[in-house]
Protein backbone atom coordinates (compact mmCIF):
# COMPACT_ATOMS: atom_id res chain seq x y z
CA UNK A 1 0.00 0.00 0.00
CA UNK A 2 1.08 3.63 -0.64
CA UNK A 3 -0.09 6.43 0.46
CA UNK A 4 1.52 9.53 -1.36
CA UNK A 5 0.33 12.76 -3.07
CA UNK A 6 1.33 16.37 -2.22
CA UNK A 7 -1.93 16.75 0.40
CA UNK A 8 -1.76 16.38 3.94
CA UNK A 9 -3.20 12.80 5.30
CA UNK A 10 -0.68 10.57 4.15
CA UNK A 11 1.13 9.88 7.53
CA UNK A 12 -2.32 10.45 9.75
CA UNK A 13 -4.02 7.86 7.70
CA UNK A 14 -1.09 5.73 8.36
CA UNK A 15 -1.77 6.23 12.05
CA UNK A 16 -4.66 5.65 11.77
CA UNK A 17 -4.35 2.32 9.66
CA UNK A 18 -2.22 1.45 12.52
CA UNK A 19 -4.53 2.41 15.47
CA UNK A 20 -7.09 0.20 13.61
CA UNK A 21 -4.84 -3.07 12.69
CA UNK A 22 -3.54 -2.54 16.62
CA UNK A 23 -7.53 -2.57 17.76
CA UNK A 24 -7.28 -6.33 16.03
CA UNK A 25 -4.37 -7.26 18.10
CA UNK A 26 -2.07 -7.24 15.09
CA UNK A 27 1.53 -6.56 15.87
CA UNK A 28 1.80 -3.33 14.20
CA UNK A 29 5.26 -0.79 13.62
CA UNK A 30 6.01 2.28 12.13
CA UNK A 31 9.45 2.92 11.13
CA UNK A 32 10.24 6.34 9.85
CA UNK A 33 12.49 7.62 7.48
CA UNK A 34 13.95 11.31 7.86
CA UNK A 35 11.71 12.40 10.64
CA UNK A 36 14.63 11.90 14.46
CA UNK A 37 11.75 11.72 16.67
CA UNK A 38 12.26 15.14 18.09
CA UNK A 39 9.47 17.61 19.02
CA UNK A 40 6.17 17.21 21.10
CA UNK A 41 4.62 14.95 18.29
CA UNK A 42 0.75 13.68 19.51
CA UNK A 43 1.58 10.40 17.66
CA UNK A 44 4.46 9.70 19.59
CA UNK A 45 2.66 10.74 23.35
CA UNK A 46 -0.09 8.04 21.97
CA UNK A 47 2.67 5.13 20.49
CA UNK A 48 3.83 5.44 24.34
CA UNK A 49 0.84 5.48 26.14
CA UNK A 50 -0.33 2.24 24.31
CA UNK A 51 2.41 0.48 23.61
CA UNK A 52 2.74 0.44 20.07
CA UNK A 53 5.93 1.20 18.21
CA UNK A 54 7.00 3.87 16.30
CA UNK A 55 10.70 4.34 15.48
CA UNK A 56 12.26 7.51 13.97
CA UNK A 57 14.88 6.48 12.13
CA UNK A 58 15.99 9.50 10.49
CA UNK A 59 18.10 12.58 10.87
CA UNK A 60 15.87 15.16 10.79
CA UNK A 61 14.65 17.53 8.19
CA UNK A 62 15.92 18.55 5.27
CA UNK A 63 16.34 21.81 6.48
CA UNK A 64 18.16 20.56 9.77
CA UNK A 65 20.72 18.07 8.20
CA UNK A 66 24.19 19.01 8.90
CA UNK A 67 25.25 17.68 5.42
CA UNK A 68 23.76 14.83 3.00
CA UNK A 69 26.35 12.94 3.21
CA UNK A 70 25.46 12.28 7.28
CA UNK A 71 21.77 12.13 6.43
CA UNK A 72 22.19 9.49 3.72
CA UNK A 73 24.16 6.99 5.83
CA UNK A 74 22.04 7.83 8.82
CA UNK A 75 18.37 6.36 6.32
CA UNK A 76 20.18 3.96 4.31
CA UNK A 77 21.50 2.19 7.55
CA UNK A 78 17.83 2.74 8.88
CA UNK A 79 16.75 0.95 5.32
CA UNK A 80 18.82 -2.32 6.15
CA UNK A 81 17.56 -2.19 9.75
CA UNK A 82 14.20 -2.31 7.98
CA UNK A 83 14.77 -4.85 5.62
CA UNK A 84 15.64 -7.83 8.58
CA UNK A 85 12.62 -6.85 10.23
CA UNK A 86 10.59 -7.07 7.10
CA UNK A 87 12.13 -9.84 6.33
CA UNK A 88 12.12 -11.91 9.82
CA UNK A 89 8.00 -12.13 9.46
CA UNK A 90 7.84 -10.61 13.48
CA UNK A 91 4.68 -7.92 12.14
CA UNK A 92 1.63 -8.13 10.74
CA UNK A 93 1.41 -4.40 9.67
CA UNK A 94 5.05 -2.59 9.05
CA UNK A 95 4.64 1.56 8.11
CA UNK A 96 7.61 2.92 6.20
CA UNK A 97 6.75 6.63 6.77
CA UNK A 98 8.13 9.13 4.18
CA UNK A 99 10.31 6.36 2.81
CA UNK A 100 9.94 7.62 -1.10
CA UNK A 101 12.37 10.27 -0.28
CA UNK A 102 15.10 8.02 0.25
CA UNK A 103 14.30 7.73 -3.96
CA UNK A 104 13.75 10.98 -4.38
CA UNK A 105 16.84 12.25 -2.51
CA UNK A 106 18.68 9.56 -5.21
CA UNK A 107 20.17 7.19 -2.23
CA UNK A 108 17.88 4.44 -3.18
CA UNK A 109 17.10 3.22 -7.02
CA UNK A 110 13.38 2.59 -7.21
CA UNK A 111 13.48 -0.39 -9.08
CA UNK A 112 15.60 -2.13 -6.83
CA UNK A 113 13.53 -1.23 -3.88
CA UNK A 114 10.74 -2.77 -5.82
CA UNK A 115 12.13 -5.98 -6.82
CA UNK A 116 13.50 -6.39 -3.10
CA UNK A 117 9.69 -5.45 -1.71
CA UNK A 118 8.30 -8.62 -4.05
CA UNK A 119 11.17 -10.83 -3.41
CA UNK A 120 11.34 -10.88 0.38
CA UNK A 121 8.26 -9.69 2.19
CA UNK A 122 6.29 -12.52 3.61
CA UNK A 123 3.09 -12.70 2.20
CA UNK A 124 0.81 -12.07 5.14
CA UNK A 125 2.71 -9.12 6.26
CA UNK A 126 0.89 -5.57 5.05
CA UNK A 127 3.19 -2.90 4.03
CA UNK A 128 2.50 0.40 3.87
CA UNK A 129 4.45 2.94 2.48
CA UNK A 130 4.09 6.61 2.40
CA UNK A 131 5.66 9.89 1.30
CA UNK A 132 5.44 12.46 -1.85
CA UNK A 133 6.27 11.75 -5.16
CA UNK A 134 5.84 7.55 -4.77
CA UNK A 135 8.00 6.57 -8.19
CA UNK A 136 6.44 4.27 -10.87
CA UNK A 137 8.65 1.25 -10.16
CA UNK A 138 6.84 1.56 -6.48
CA UNK A 139 3.03 1.96 -7.66
CA UNK A 140 3.56 -0.70 -10.41
CA UNK A 141 4.22 -3.47 -7.50
CA UNK A 142 1.29 -2.11 -4.83
CA UNK A 143 -2.33 -3.07 -4.76
CA UNK A 144 -3.50 -0.03 -3.41
CA UNK A 145 -2.28 3.71 -3.77
CA UNK A 146 -4.26 6.35 -2.71
CA UNK A 147 -3.19 10.14 -3.45
CA UNK A 148 -3.92 12.47 -0.63
CA UNK A 149 -4.45 15.77 -2.26
CA UNK A 150 -4.84 19.76 -0.65
CA UNK A 151 -7.98 21.01 -2.06
CA UNK A 152 -7.62 23.85 0.31
CA UNK A 153 -4.90 24.12 2.99
CA UNK A 154 -4.44 26.98 5.59
CA UNK A 155 -0.53 27.35 5.44
CA UNK A 156 -1.50 28.58 1.24
CA UNK A 157 -4.44 30.50 2.22
CA UNK A 158 -4.53 32.17 5.72
CA UNK A 159 -0.93 31.51 7.26
CA UNK A 160 -1.40 29.80 10.43
CA UNK A 161 0.96 28.26 11.81
CA UNK A 162 0.78 24.25 12.82
CA UNK A 163 -1.84 23.54 15.62
CA UNK A 164 -0.72 20.98 17.95
CA UNK A 165 -3.09 17.93 17.97
CA UNK A 166 -3.50 18.62 14.30
CA UNK A 167 -0.51 18.77 12.69
CA UNK A 168 1.61 17.23 14.80
CA UNK B 1 -11.59 20.65 8.16
CA UNK B 2 -12.90 18.05 5.46
CA UNK B 3 -11.31 14.96 4.55
CA UNK B 4 -13.35 14.23 1.01
CA UNK B 5 -12.68 12.41 -2.25
CA UNK B 6 -13.57 8.83 -3.60
CA UNK B 7 -10.71 7.37 -2.35
CA UNK B 8 -9.99 5.36 0.88
CA UNK B 9 -8.21 6.98 4.11
CA UNK B 10 -10.87 9.66 4.70
CA UNK B 11 -12.06 7.55 8.04
CA UNK B 12 -8.58 6.26 8.90
CA UNK B 13 -6.67 9.73 8.35
CA UNK B 14 -9.81 10.77 10.74
CA UNK B 15 -8.80 8.16 13.56
CA UNK B 16 -4.96 8.81 13.46
CA UNK B 17 -5.72 12.70 13.89
CA UNK B 18 -7.67 11.54 16.61
CA UNK B 19 -4.70 9.16 18.04
CA UNK B 20 -2.51 12.06 17.68
CA UNK B 21 -4.95 14.36 19.51
CA UNK B 22 -5.37 11.96 22.36
CA UNK B 23 -1.71 11.33 22.83
CA UNK B 24 -1.64 15.52 23.40
CA UNK B 25 -4.22 14.77 26.45
CA UNK B 26 -6.83 16.32 23.95
CA UNK B 27 -10.36 15.78 24.76
CA UNK B 28 -11.36 13.95 21.58
CA UNK B 29 -14.95 12.30 19.99
CA UNK B 30 -15.93 10.69 17.03
CA UNK B 31 -19.82 10.69 15.60
CA UNK B 32 -20.05 8.41 13.15
CA UNK B 33 -22.94 8.58 10.81
CA UNK B 34 -24.73 6.19 8.70
CA UNK B 35 -22.46 3.50 10.91
CA UNK B 36 -24.55 1.82 13.37
CA UNK B 37 -21.33 0.06 15.15
CA UNK B 38 -22.41 -3.29 14.23
CA UNK B 39 -19.06 -5.55 12.73
CA UNK B 40 -15.87 -6.19 14.31
CA UNK B 41 -13.90 -3.19 13.66
CA UNK B 42 -10.54 -2.79 14.55
CA UNK B 43 -11.18 1.07 15.78
CA UNK B 44 -13.88 0.13 17.71
CA UNK B 45 -11.80 -2.61 19.50
CA UNK B 46 -8.76 0.44 20.00
CA UNK B 47 -10.49 3.00 21.43
CA UNK B 48 -12.57 0.26 23.90
CA UNK B 49 -8.88 -0.03 25.02
CA UNK B 50 -7.68 3.39 25.31
CA UNK B 51 -10.73 4.95 26.44
CA UNK B 52 -11.43 6.96 23.32
CA UNK B 53 -14.63 7.70 22.49
CA UNK B 54 -15.97 6.29 19.10
CA UNK B 55 -20.21 6.58 19.04
CA UNK B 56 -21.95 5.07 15.78
CA UNK B 57 -25.43 7.05 15.49
CA UNK B 58 -26.57 5.92 12.53
CA UNK B 59 -28.25 3.06 11.19
CA UNK B 60 -26.36 1.04 8.81
CA UNK B 61 -25.40 1.04 5.36
CA UNK B 62 -27.84 1.76 2.25
CA UNK B 63 -28.08 -1.75 1.17
CA UNK B 64 -29.29 -2.80 5.43
CA UNK B 65 -31.95 0.31 5.73
CA UNK B 66 -35.25 -1.06 6.00
CA UNK B 67 -36.51 2.14 4.96
CA UNK B 68 -34.88 5.76 3.94
CA UNK B 69 -37.37 6.85 6.19
CA UNK B 70 -36.33 5.68 9.46
CA UNK B 71 -32.25 5.92 8.44
CA UNK B 72 -33.16 9.69 7.79
CA UNK B 73 -35.15 9.88 11.56
CA UNK B 74 -32.16 8.04 13.08
CA UNK B 75 -29.44 10.06 11.48
CA UNK B 76 -31.15 13.66 11.83
CA UNK B 77 -31.67 12.94 15.47
CA UNK B 78 -27.65 11.91 15.81
CA UNK B 79 -27.14 15.51 13.82
CA UNK B 80 -29.84 17.40 16.71
CA UNK B 81 -27.67 15.51 19.41
CA UNK B 82 -23.99 16.30 17.88
CA UNK B 83 -25.19 19.68 17.62
CA UNK B 84 -25.52 20.46 21.52
CA UNK B 85 -22.43 18.64 21.78
CA UNK B 86 -20.70 20.59 19.29
CA UNK B 87 -22.34 24.29 20.57
CA UNK B 88 -21.42 22.59 24.54
CA UNK B 89 -17.65 23.22 24.09
CA UNK B 90 -16.55 19.71 26.06
CA UNK B 91 -14.45 18.56 23.07
CA UNK B 92 -10.93 19.85 21.74
CA UNK B 93 -11.50 18.03 18.68
CA UNK B 94 -14.94 16.42 17.08
CA UNK B 95 -15.02 14.05 14.28
CA UNK B 96 -18.23 13.37 12.08
CA UNK B 97 -17.64 10.55 10.27
CA UNK B 98 -19.42 10.32 6.41
CA UNK B 99 -21.54 13.31 7.52
CA UNK B 100 -21.33 14.50 4.14
CA UNK B 101 -23.61 11.86 3.45
CA UNK B 102 -26.66 13.71 5.23
CA UNK B 103 -26.80 16.47 2.80
CA UNK B 104 -26.10 14.13 -0.35
CA UNK B 105 -29.33 12.28 0.56
CA UNK B 106 -31.01 15.67 0.56
CA UNK B 107 -31.71 15.25 4.73
CA UNK B 108 -30.02 18.42 5.22
CA UNK B 109 -29.07 21.68 3.49
CA UNK B 110 -25.57 22.13 2.56
CA UNK B 111 -25.72 25.94 3.42
CA UNK B 112 -27.76 26.00 6.77
CA UNK B 113 -25.04 23.17 8.07
CA UNK B 114 -22.47 25.28 6.74
CA UNK B 115 -24.23 28.45 8.79
CA UNK B 116 -24.74 26.65 11.47
CA UNK B 117 -21.08 25.49 12.20
CA UNK B 118 -20.19 28.94 11.59
CA UNK B 119 -22.60 30.54 14.06
CA UNK B 120 -22.01 27.87 16.80
CA UNK B 121 -18.63 26.20 16.93
CA UNK B 122 -16.26 27.14 19.66
CA UNK B 123 -13.87 28.94 18.07
CA UNK B 124 -10.69 26.24 19.66
CA UNK B 125 -12.55 23.33 18.79
CA UNK B 126 -11.30 21.69 15.82
CA UNK B 127 -13.53 19.89 13.81
CA UNK B 128 -13.45 17.52 10.78
CA UNK B 129 -15.97 15.99 8.71
CA UNK B 130 -14.93 12.52 6.83
CA UNK B 131 -16.89 11.88 3.39
CA UNK B 132 -17.23 11.58 -0.61
CA UNK B 133 -18.50 14.51 -2.55
CA UNK B 134 -18.33 17.35 0.24
CA UNK B 135 -20.85 20.15 -0.79
CA UNK B 136 -19.19 23.89 -1.85
CA UNK B 137 -20.74 25.30 1.12
CA UNK B 138 -19.31 23.24 3.36
CA UNK B 139 -15.84 23.90 1.47
CA UNK B 140 -16.29 27.42 1.61
CA UNK B 141 -16.07 27.36 5.17
CA UNK B 142 -13.41 25.09 5.90
CA UNK B 143 -9.39 25.79 6.96
CA UNK B 144 -8.65 22.20 5.19
CA UNK B 145 -9.97 20.18 2.54
CA UNK B 146 -8.20 17.18 1.35
CA UNK B 147 -9.12 14.74 -0.94
CA UNK B 148 -8.19 11.43 -1.10
CA UNK B 149 -7.85 9.95 -4.70
CA UNK B 150 -7.68 6.09 -5.38
CA UNK B 151 -4.84 5.50 -7.90
CA UNK B 152 -5.15 2.09 -7.56
CA UNK B 153 -7.47 0.45 -5.76
CA UNK B 154 -7.13 -3.82 -5.07
CA UNK B 155 -11.13 -3.73 -5.51
CA UNK B 156 -11.19 -2.95 -8.94
CA UNK B 157 -8.13 -4.33 -9.91
CA UNK B 158 -8.27 -7.60 -8.33
CA UNK B 159 -11.33 -8.20 -6.78
CA UNK B 160 -9.68 -8.70 -2.88
CA UNK B 161 -12.27 -8.53 -0.13
CA UNK B 162 -11.56 -6.30 2.54
CA UNK B 163 -8.65 -7.05 4.77
CA UNK B 164 -9.45 -7.60 8.37
CA UNK B 165 -6.97 -4.53 10.40
CA UNK B 166 -6.71 -2.59 7.13
CA UNK B 167 -10.01 -1.61 5.56
CA UNK B 168 -11.99 -2.21 8.64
Amino acid sequence: MINTGEGKGKTTAALGLMLRAWGHGMRVCMFQLLKDGRGDYGEYRAAEKIGMEIHPLGDGCQWDWKDEITAQAVNLAAWERIKTTIANGDYDLIILDEFTFLIKFGWLDADEVSQWIVNNKPQDLHLLITGRDAPQPLIDVADLVTSMEATKHPFHIQGTKAQKGIEY
